[in-house]
């Protein structure tokens, strides 16, 4: 149980979603202490000295004591009673390097990643606890919508709060609470994770339809038959009463998919107008999240014999050298 | 019953919407005579001249018989069996004018029209059958997501066609199908009319938070909460068996909601910014649906005790002189 009054939190990375994070747990007005993990020993030297992230949110200025902003990830994590882990879903398994199951006992532990684990095509929540033994109960899954760079300018955000433990849930909250941050709790911890990341891949086929010249009125069709094929996706992994027409999911889809900047719809863009995923890659200079969790996804489905046409025309055009013209004029057949 | 290959078929009604209708109707290679009022006499002859409406989506080939062009409404009305109407819901009583009972007997009227109709607050489906006559079974409406624009450009689209009667609205929709129009099938008329209606409201909120400078992560709740206020709104009207995560719902208010040419967007963030509504029905020089919708969504609030805190908002702004911030800060607490 945690005692707020006191409570000791860790953030784990340091890429703008977690300097938003820092933002907001020191803008909340409860009672707190608060430790960072920053990757790179130089990058804790300068946010410390000039209480900025000198590569992300560089405008927001940082407020977490300078002795508590560290390198030394299981110093930080074992100064803290709940550890809040934000790092690109690809680098959680580098950033926890070393850090074993006893590492994390009796601590609460927070993802605020939207991602697969590589090679283990797992959601964060899953390889939390086949990883480090924790148990479900003393996890919290953060969910959207929420873009860092409307964080770093105030803008009302919500953020949804899921555990199996309401109490959890509740606890966390609170500490991200703010004038600007609006907290919604939810039960839902797998629906929740798998909806944030099945939306890069429906923000990524919106990117594709772009590229190959549909227009606004097609997308949203698409979206509308996206959030149909996130609920049925997620009843069937993990059925239990949830709203998908919440903020959490819609909401989070929406943002996304609606979004100009959104790295996935770019990547998307570009493989409609003909690029190839390499070629995409390359000129991106990044990598969309959607792109691995379309692999992933792609797992699940086979798995459970799940009918997602629209993961599939995806996974298809990604992976498997099909046209994206022809597959989507497959697709737009069957929406409705 | 219509006899599809020789339909001879009207559209009411000169603007964008109706312009893009004779588009697609032409466009789709079922068998048919097209009619086609035009209301000012002077824009009939240009039309059977130079085969383009000189006001509305210009590009557009106008392909119609010129003998079949006309501004005599119970001419071109007299001669057809299926009328559909596509005025502006304010314009509708005067493109009717003359017009009885008896002149629809045994036509199947469709209606293209979102909004209400001015002074009898009713949705068109209902004045229809109220004013005229028309059996609820020769009554189907149109919804969309589609922007007339985008049918100009031959952009894919899909139009759902509802009505009591499945035969009847196949078959209207038989009508209108084409390489670039996939059709959808509907039994609940009441329901889109309404959602049509309403989803102007929800765009004009959109656009009074983004006038007060609320920012995309707020917008994407807004919408995930609009959606399911419509969802209750319609169950509450018209219970039956419906997704309201469907195109002609959500798909609907995605279009409208975030586009960034919605009139009814466009007012709302100025009415955000602080004009009053006088000053932004002049600044913008023609008048938002969702403004007129506002005032008859809540009439039916009333008298059916209905909890639409998005709608009042808008109305509490529109019509009582609330202030936008206050009100807006007050919904947000609510949001999930």
């Amino acid at each position: 149980m945690i005692d707020n009054s006191k409570s000791k939190i860790a953030v784990i990375g340091s890429g703008s979603w977690a300097t938003a994070m820092i933002k907001m747990l020191t803008d909340s007005t409860l009672s707190k202490e608060i430790f960072w993990w920053v990757r790179k020993p130089e990058d804790v030297t300068f946010i410390r000295t000039y209480k900025h992230n000198p590569s992300y949110l560089s405008a927001v200025e940082v407020k977490v004591q300078p002795e508590n902003i560290s390198s030394d990830v299981r110093e930080i994590v074992s100064q803290c009673d709940i550890v809040v882990l934000n790092t690109p879903a690809a680098y959680l398994k580098s950033a926890l390097e070393g850090l074993i199951a006893s590492d994390f006992k009796d601590k609460t532990v927070v993802s605020a990643i939207k991602g697969i684990i590589p090679d283990e095509n797992q959601i964060v929540g899953e390889y939390l606890r086949s990883q480090y033994d924790i148990p479900l109960e003393k996890i919290v899954v953060i969910g959207g919508p929420c873009h860092a760079e409307e964080v770093a300018q105030e803008k009302l955000s919500y953020l949804t709060f899921a555990s199996s433990t309401k109490h959890e849930a509740n606890a966390v909250a609170a500490l991200f609470a703010s004038r600007y941050i609006n907290t919604i709790i939810s039960d839902d911890v797998i629906g929740i994770e798998y909806g944030a990341v099945l939306k890069n891949i429906y923000a990524l086929a919106g990117g594709i339809c772009h590229g190959l010249g549909y227009g606004d009125n097609f997308q949203a069709v698409l979206i509308s038959n996206a959030i149909r094929e996130m609920d049925y996706f997620v009843e069937a992994l993990a059925p239990q009463h949830r709203d998908i027409k919440t903020s959490a999911y819609l909401g989070d889809l929406l943002v996304t998919a609606y979004s100009q900047f959104s790295r996935n719809r770019t990547f998307g863009n570009m493989i409609g107008k003909g690029y190839t995923v390499q070629s995409a890659q390359l000129e991106m200079n990044m990598v969309a999240e959607g792109y691995y969790a379309s692999a992933c996804i792609q797992s699940v489905i086979q798995r459970f014999e799940l009918r997602m046409p629209i993961c599939n025309m995806v996974f298809q055009v990604l992976y498997n050298h099909q046209s994206a013209s022809a597959e989507v004029t497959k697709l737009a057949k069957d929406f409705t």
